[in-house]
Formats: structure tokens, sequence, C-alpha cells
């Protein structure tokens, strides 16, 4: 496996022979629901190819938009009305349109450190300047965030908005707590400034507590948040959503209509309501937390196990990443180089620093690797640590 | 049907019951090869879906790419490396890819007037500033061109890059002749000015002529070209590509892996790539050119034979488009409420125009209408001028 990513050869989850692959927050292959997809995408192009191969609504498939809307009411017990709700081709395209329409090249952000370095990347394509927040337990430090916003706005800053993972992160598997969620809206409201939620991971959950979220809290009409079908069915579809205000989804419903040619992948979003409409997504997310919280709880069984003083860790209550902190003089890099040797591949932490770059994480993917190759895995690098 | 478009109606082609509409530009769905693309899916889903349900590589699906170069050479007798091409969800996002990575907000850029409106607006999205030159019918007038990059050169500006759709123009149906292809080519080297040419309507040819292409015409690494499936097979797919010089498709693969979340549609590609290598594609495009070159015919024997003098309209060679010229003191928007009134509907010619926009204008799509309701709406357009 190259260390430098390799656009034109895209994704090597697996690594080479031999190798056990943290790197990737892929969902598992083998929970793909390939039986019940097969069966929707021949419905869709036996009794509905003429509307799912043309140029679909703006907005999305309409159907799939009230068996969202029909879900968010009875699982979270928000009603939204239609206009609150568009298809995306995923998060990263919901994210990129959200870029277009609400901040211009210039313009300063505020992320998390760490964040999703994607994202980031994304960020910096539109020349949008981050502003990083440190992440602790709690999730995004809203002090810090508060005494960053007071800093901007002496220089005469104001971001654009404020870009958060708050649930389940991607990378530390941290989720913001209740009580930072109403800090965070409430400096939001403050200062007027807009929120993206990104919660594709909220589906995931390994346990019992469910915090509200940053949408459902906002009175202000100032969060937007994603979906994805991606972690929960399957990436390939290229289908996800997004919430928010009326009036943001008209515009980027607008805007979308642009950047995508013409509503979010209909053959995708036609076979996903066939689908949802069987009442097959609950079942199927069931079965995906065993898979999910099994290897999660392999994982931090074995660190807790194998792991030498002065190693820490989180520990996720949901979603892919386990997000590792190395003691003081041990560097990221140089740990990623030896457990290469030894065909033990993840992520180093720093390109999820916006900012200063911390040279003392490691991001461990959990979702791709089976049970016994995770302790496997684990073992080894406790070995190098 | 509306007047106003309302972005969460979305498309509504057909118009109301006894209506006759040349609004939209949508490849007519008794056109899609529905058991063909049956076959493809089941295919894949049955012996590919891990492959396509998951992320996919940034590039795009391999043996797509594969194909897609093989019949560029074939039919152009051009070779293209495999990073000289990628390919993206349409047209439409690889224009989005491009203004995000070859333009900034504030940036100005050269377009053709008339230009497709959906690609001006998704300028204006943009932050671009979009500099107009007029269309003759031999395409964009290469000589007005110079005239306005002096224009821009002497206030210090420099065009981010200069947008054309040469072959069967959308709205006009113009091309532009080999002459201004290199008179194009040879001022943009000069000026040091990138090209993106937006090729989607070039299969649909109707004339035995064949222009080479732009892209084909560089000799200086400066010109980047879009195709896509939407036209020659269904929009539904969301599959296009982009071919272009290595150092910029590894730039727009890499911006691309940001804002698609890694590779367009899998799931459509790998489909496409199966339906594409039983050689069903050449086979399908002659019998599309059949179906078009005759609603073409009908339409321009229909002007010839019912419209009075004054009124003169363009001669496309391929494409879906007709472009009404009313004669002086008819405006477009007053014969389009007139025609409303008798159920016919197209666009008037404003929102085509960048600049200064002309109300003398009436594009007539014809791609979607039955040939005999292609003589009875001219017939009645015909009666209002």
């Amino acid at each position: 496996m190259k260390t430098k990513y390799d656009p034109l050869a895209g994704v090597q989850a697996a690594g080479p022979p031999g190798s056990i692959s943290f790197v990737y927050g892929l969902p598992d292959p083998e929970t793909f629901p390939l039986r019940e997809l097969h069966a929707a995408f021949e419905f869709v192009l036996k009794e509905k190819g003429e509307l799912a191969l043309q140029y679909g609504p703006n907005q999305g498939y309409g159907p799939l938009i009230d068996y969202l809307r029909e879900r968010i009411r009875r699982e979270e017990g928000q009603v939204l009305e239609r206009p609150q709700i568009m298809l995306s081709g995923g998060a990263s395209q919901a994210l990129d349109h959200c870029c277009s329409l609400f901040a211009r090249s210039g313009d300063s952000i505020i992320v998390e450190a760490p964040s999703y370095h994607e994202s980031l990347m994304l960020f910096k394509n539109h020349g949008l300047s981050a502003c990083a927040i440190p992440v602790d337990e709690d999730g995004m430090n809203t002090k810090l965030l508060e005494v960053r916003l007071n800093d901007l706005r002496v220089r005469g800053i104001k971001p654009s908005f404020i870009y958060t993972i708050p649930t389940y992160q991607n990378p530390s598997g941290i989720t913001l707590s209740g009580k930072r969620r109403k800090a965070l809206l409430k400096i939001a409201n403050e200062r007027d400034v807009l929120i993206i939620e990104d919660d594709v991971y909220c589906d995931l959950a390994y346990e019992d507590t469910k915090i509200p979220t940053l949408f459902s809290l906002d009175e202000e009409k100032r969060v937007i948040r994603f979906g994805s079908f991606s972690k929960i069915i399957a990436p390939g579809l290229r289908l996800g959503w997004i919430m928010g205000p009326e009036k943001m989804i008209r515009s980027l419903i607008r805007s979308g209509l642009r950047s995508m040619g013409g509503g979010a992948n209909p053959l995708s979003a036609i076979a996903m309501a066939a689908y949802c409409q069987k009442g097959l997504l609950e079942p199927h997310i069931v079965s995906l937390k065993q898979v999910y919280k099994e290897r999660r709880d392999v994982l931090l069984a074995a660190l807790e196990s194998t792991m030498p003083t002065g190693v820490s860790w989180t520990k996720p209550a949901g979603g892919f990443f386990v997000w590792i902190t190395l003691p003081p003089g041990r560097k990221s890099e140089d740990v990623k180089q030896a457990a290469k040797v030894k065909k033990i591949f993840f992520l180093a932490g720093d390109p999820f620093f916006a900012e200063q770059p911390s040279a003392q994480h490691l991001r461990l993917a959990f979702s791709y690797v089976p049970p016994d190759k995770i302790q496997e895995g684990i073992k080894k690098l406790a070995a190098i640590l």
C-alpha cells in the first residue's frame, strides 16, 4: 500500500496480502443487503424505468423524501415540512454545495480539531480559511470557540459557517455532549452564524443514550444537517440527504440543480424508496449495529489489554473510528512507518488538523476489519509502541 | 405549466393535458434501452455487487474509462492515456468541479451569447462574471472575442476560462466552424487561457460532416472536454466523463474526490461498462440519430412551410435545439404568453444571455416531442406570429 495517496489508484482498502488495514472508514461489503437491493433495482427498472432513467426533480424523488420525513418523525419526534429536505449525492456533495452557496473564496469558517480530512481538503479547494477549535471528550470546546470568535471579530471577520460532526465524529469517535450542543447553538445565535451538522454516523449507535441533534434543538433556523445511505446501506448508491430551514433548502435545491444536472441519482433514489417502503431499512440497521458494535468492543478490549502506559484512546459510542493519543515523545509518523513494516496500516493524525497538526495521533477505522484481524493488528501495534 | 420555474416541482416536461411542450431538452424516454439496461444492472448486482456498492476509485471505474478511450481512438483517431480521462456525474457536475478548481469568485470568464442557461446560472452561483461573445451561423465570433479580450486586458483582467458548446449548441443548435475552431485555439494560446469544451451532443449528428473537436486540435494542453451518457443513453444514470491534459485531470480527480465522496456513481459506471462492452452503445446511437433526425427534419419543414416573412431560424446539423429569431418589434415574452394560451410551450431566449438579453429569440427543443405534435405545435405558433 502506498503511503502517498494516489488519486488514480483510488481506494485500496484491503492493502497487500497478509496486511491488516485500519485506514479507510468503509462499510464492510459483507453487510451490503445484496439480495434486497437487487430486488429493489429490478423492480425499479421493470416498473419505473422511464422515471428512474430520466432527469429527476431537483429536490430528489418525492416518495423517498416523504419516507425520510416519516422516519425522522418516528425516530426523533421532529416534524419536517417537505421543502425542508432534499436528496444529495452523499454528504460530500452536500458539503460541496453548501460551500458554493454559503461561502466565498477567502472566507473564514470554523471546524473542529481534529475534523474529517476530506472535508478539510474540500474547504481548501473552495479557498476557505478554516479556524480549528479543539475537541475534548465532550466534543468541540465551546469556551475556546467563543475566544476564537472574539479574536476573529476584533479582526473584522465573521465566519461563514461552523462545520461540526457532533455524533461519533470522524476521526475521533467523540460525541458532542448535550450541554455543549446547547452552548454551541447559543453562541451561533448570538453571533448569527450558520451551523453545518454532518451527521452520517448517527444511526450506528452502540449505546442506548441518544442526544438530540443540533438540527432538532435549533430555534433560529440556522442548522443544516446531512444524512447518508453510504454508511447504513452502501456508498455505491451515491445518495444522501440535506435537512434544514426551508429557505436554505430552497436555495440549495436551486444551486444543486445546476451542479447536479437535475436531481440526485434518480435511479438509486427510486430503488431506495422501494427498499425502505418495504420496511427493510430498520432491521438492516439493527444488524449493522451488531456487526460494528462487536468490532468496536473487540478493538477497545484489545487496546485495554495490550497498550503500554501513556497511550490513550477514545471510547466511541457509535460510528467507525477510535482515536489514539501517543505518549509524549512518540511521533505518529514514526509509528505509522514502523507498523507498515509489520503490514499494519492506519492514518497518522496530522491531515485531520486544519491548523497546528498534532504529531501524536492515530486514527483507527474498525468498520472494515474482521474481529480476529482487529485483535491481531492491535497486538502488533502494541508491540511497536 | 408554471411560467416561473419551481425548484421543488422540478421538471414537468409534458405540460398540462392537450399541451405541446418544446421547453425541455430531454431525451425521449421511449428511446431508453430498458431491456438492455435491466440486463446490465442485473449482471452488476449479481456478479459485481460488492464492487458496485462500495466507494469507487476517484477517477471512476477503470474498464469504462478504457472503453471510452478505445471509442475515442476508433471514432476520432485520438489516443488518450489513462490519466487523461475521468468519470463525472454528468456534464453539469463536471462544470461545477472546473469552476471550483480553475476559477475563484470574482473572476471573469468568457461564454457564448447565447449559451446554456443552466451553465450561466452555475457560473453565477460560483460568483463568476461572464463576458458574452456573440454567436453567428459559424459559432462564437472569434473577431469579437479578440476585441473583448483586449478590452479586458486594458482593465488588467485575464479570464479564467472560455466556456464553449461548439457542436450543436444549446440553445442555438449552431456548430463552431473548423476555421473558427482554429482561430479560437490560436487566441487561447496567445493569451494563455483555458478552454472548456462542453460536448454532450456530439454523437447526435444528423449530417455526414464531422468537424474535429477543440480537444483533438489542442496542441498546448489547454482544452478540457466533457461528454455524457445523459443524451445517448439516459440522464438518470448520472454519468459522464471529462477528458483533458493529464495534469488538469489529475487535479480534477483530487478535487472530485472531495466533492463526490469517491468516484462517480460506481453502480451506473459498472453497469454502463457491461452495456458498452457488449457492443450495444454504437447501434443504439444509430437508432437515436434516426429518431431525432426525423424530428429535426419535421420541425424545419414545418417552420419552412408555415412561418411568416421576417421570422428566421437555425438549421442544426445535430443535437436537440432550433433557435428562432423574431422579426423586429416582436417580443419573445409576448409570443410565449400568446402561445401559452394555445397550450404551446417553449423558452424565451433571455435566460440564455449572460449580458444584454435579446428579447427576440425562442428556443425550441424538439427531442421530446413526437413528429405529429411538432407539426401541430409549429402550425399554432405560426398562426400567433
